[in-house]
């Protein structure tokens, strides 16, 4: 028996975004077992500097390596920006951010157009998605556009209606302009918001444009990965999910359902 | 010559909202010097539980207090909601938040008539403003709504059209459905909205509603206490202001502007 396979896997966000991923990962490979960290008591990293980031990172991949975990999930797009390298050089576990999948699928689908991005302020400060695709296509460009609004939307679950749908007109526009043809969704909050960020992307072009969840495009990566490597979790039973928070605890469990897709029954709390 | 009154005036915030504070108390105390230091490290305080909170309070009264303030303001909701009796017992100098100010005004304009609070989630949770307002009177009752967009908006400079005037009915109907004659401002990021903020409480109450601009309400505290220990300063020349960060500097004054109403030309960042 491969001990590594019934390992679980760790994955860690600055706070609650992490659980779109992890929903993500859940669905692609139901018999995983997932360790969850939520850095609530310095949540948002995006404002940070990467100093700082870093810093931080590296704390909450310590606690999940106590845990034994076969690989490192950063479910954080301002960690995958700035700290993926420091991570990988600190860490004896495979570290996958979100920022290289997403990059992959969207070069794909591109097809050598342009490529837009929506995330955080310091996502789009950072430059680490126009990095990742010129590492992997000369021929795609990036337009890049910081769409703060959809964070406190997803927060209060405010999902439908004028202000999300003028919301995702306002940042969608000047990349549908640019004439994107996919669109990364660089903030592991915006999955809530997929039906209408994908309703006025068609609407605003006229064309089909592909919304890329990084959730999504990690959990395909994972699972390479783990296929590659021979330590899939066995198929015998559901994996199992325990989730930890730096800080409140109960408000973190009342939202996180919404992420997450399904309850979470337990969350403790830790200091780091 | 009294040496308190050519001391500075020491504020202080989890970020950028408190300047709109500084911006009311320079407007009524030309004359008055001030330090301020924004906690951008550690920014927004509204999610973290009050241990947490009172333990950043006081690391940022800790830094003022080495500046021999002659009195300290908390420009930041949260912490005078839950950390200003810690900073009371802790340190040597008055200390004035920005809830018990506004309250006296709302109870003086409500006339015993309902008050409306719209605050972060993390202020309307911790019941500081009906506590205040119960305090000063038996007649007066408060409803309080949380307004989570309008600190994007805000930062973000996004303060006319369909989604500020939207966002502002959606978080003002309950209270006026429930009758509230005053509505407080409780975040300091919410004055940068007041224009459409007052008229979607006009339009929709058919009434002249009050909002009170927290930092007006600190401002007049801060004169009376002032004058009343004859500790103002000369009005011999324009008073100065220092400007702290504990991360990120150069975004602070990309947007402290906004929130000041004028440049702020130097700010500097240190470590807690």
């Amino acid at each position: 028996v491969n001990e590594l396979a019934s390992a679980p896997l760790g994955v860690f966000d600055s706070g609650l975004g992490g659980l779109t991923v992890v929903r993500a990962l859940r669905a692609q490979m139901p018999h995983e077992s997932f360790i969850y960290l939520g850095d609530t008591a310095r949540v948002p990293y995006g404002t940070r500097s990467h100093h700082t980031v870093t810093r931080y990172a590296l704390g909450c991949a310590r606690v999940l390596m106590k845990h034994k975990v076969k690989a490192l999930i950063v479910a954080c797009g301002t960690v995958s920006a700035v700290a993926l390298d420091a991570l990988r050089v600190e860490l004896d576990v495979p570290v996958i951010g979100v920022i290289e999948p997403s990059a992959q699928l969207a070069v794909k689908l591109a097809q050598g157009q342009r490529i837009g991005v929506l995330g955080t302020n310091g996502t789009v400060a950072s430059g680490a998605y126009p990095r990742a695709v010129a590492a992997l296509s000369t021929r795609s460009e990036v337009v890049a556009q910081a769409a703060p609004l959809w964070v406190p939307l997803a927060e209060e679950g405010w999902l439908e209606g004028d202000v999300p749908r003028l919301a995702a007109e306002r940042y969608l526009q000047p990349l549908l302009a640019a004439k994107v043809k996919v669109v990364i969704l660089g903030c592991t909050h915006y999955p809530l918001l997929i039906p209408v960020i994908q309703e006025v992307a068609n609407r605003l072009s006229g064309e089909q444009i592909p919304v890329i969840d990084t959730g999504v495009a990690v959990a395909q990566a994972v699972e390479l990965f783990l296929a590659d490597r021979q330590r899939q979790a066995l198929a015998t039973a559901p994996g199992s999910l325990r989730a930890y928070v730096t800080d409140m605890p109960a408000s973190f469990r009342d939202v996180a359902e919404r992420f997450l897709g399904s309850p979470l029954a337990h969350v403790e709390q830790i200091d780091l």
